[in-house]
């Protein structure tokens, strides 16, 4: 596949402590999917300055989009966008823009605080991502897109961004069902996988009421490919029993 | 905290294509706070050999302890061991403890399989994990533990590996709600914050039947420094309303 590629860096103390579970991966990887996006890797990382800077640096040099969650939140582990800033080389304030929307979340006749303020602050140069759930704004600059970590306001951010940016072509996925454990298909399975390089074909072994099976996905963004590999994969099924 | 650091390596296409929601990840990290191991980082990488060797040889220099999830079953897919092998230089061949493994698991009188020998090649040096579930066994080597990618096979070989690391002083957690959002208390945490930099304080907003809250939780590895942080957040949460 020659889609672009993608990596995602979760910042947050309250995954690697086991407090939270993390939530934004697996929606990221679907929706990337479906738009022709490789997501080659997930990466968390903790609520430190120069890690997530270093992440960043490594990530952004190695693919075409890097999509970020969590940390733009208006307390002081809240150090995404100040990290960012540091990894591009440029400042980062209030900006006009900004304010204007978190004054709208939280009506015209409110004072903004400066905990408000704290969520304006956006690196200079970078694009708003809309956040129609609460008001603060993620950001984009370069290929680094800023989202929150609230999976809601995640999720919102995604829609936002996702339409905007250079796709590839979306992925085409199937699955077929073996109630045989893996190792009775895994000759058949290795031989069409050696023939068949362009597709990606996942061998995933389930327990399901005492049965010890085997589901096989396949997935490439050639329809007529996977076609192709989902009836060969048919008749090793009917083979095996 | 001066305790031991670690990296958790999960290999899998399935989770990076979206198909699969990862699994592991919040039981390791429960399970490492539980015995003082600081979980530091989550990569999250593909079936590649080279990019599996690469995040290996990265990651084992900069922690304690890496553990790795996924790709040890009998498929073309399932790759883990020989890139482990590859990254600490040396052979890996069937070995006979991990073969009798394996006959135990299938019963005496089956003839084993290459697909269940393929799953009893072990590098050379490593010291086995035992899988009280399905037999094949996982495997440590240098600082590198190896386990499955099925939830309750890796679960199972979490609970034989533990008892025996080098662990730290246990994590000690505790929490405390605020019925408020973040923006109304980030500045008194933030002086909290910077007056006991020994502790970790995170602060994580919820939204709740109409509510906008804040979850504040205290982490560290002195109890009583744990406690005095949360009277003083109740003092704080009493002045808030």
């Amino acid at each position: 596949m020659s889609n672009p590629t993608a990596a995602m860096l979760v910042i947050g103390d309250e995954i690697l402590s086991g407090r939270t579970r993390e939530a934004n991966a697996y929606h990221l990887a679907g929706r990337l999917g479906q738009v022709g996006i490789d997501l080659r890797e997930i990466r968390v990382v903790p609520d430190d300055h120069r890690v997530i800077v270093d992440a960043l640096d490594e990530l952004r040099a190695a693919h075409t989009h890097v999509f970020t969650s969590g940390g733009i939140g208006p307390t002081h582990d809240d150090i995404t966008a100040d990290a960012v800033a540091d990894a591009f080389g440029v400042g980062i304030e209030v900006r006009d823009d900004a304010r204007e929307h978190l004054q709208a979340a939280v009506g015209a006749g409110r004072t903004l605080t400066p905990e408000h303020l704290r969520m304006a602050r956006i690196p200079h140069g970078a694009a708003l991502i809309a956040n129609r759930i609460s008001g603060a704004p993620g950001f984009s600059i370069g290929n680094v897109h800023v989202m929150a970590g609230v999976p809601a306001i995640f999720v919102a951010m995604l829609d936002d961004l996702l339409p905007g940016l250079e796709a590839g072509s979306p992925v085409v996925s199937s699955e077929l069902r073996f109630d045989v454990g893996e190792g009775r298909i895994a000759a058949p399975l290795r031989e069409l996988a050696a023939e068949m390089p362009a597709l990606s074909i996942g061998s995933y072994p389930f327990h399901d009421a005492g049965v010890h099976g085997t589901n096989i996905v396949v997935r490439g963004t050639d329809p007529a490919l996977v076609r192709e590999a989902m009836e060969r994969l048919r008749a090793i099924h009917d083979a095996v029993g």
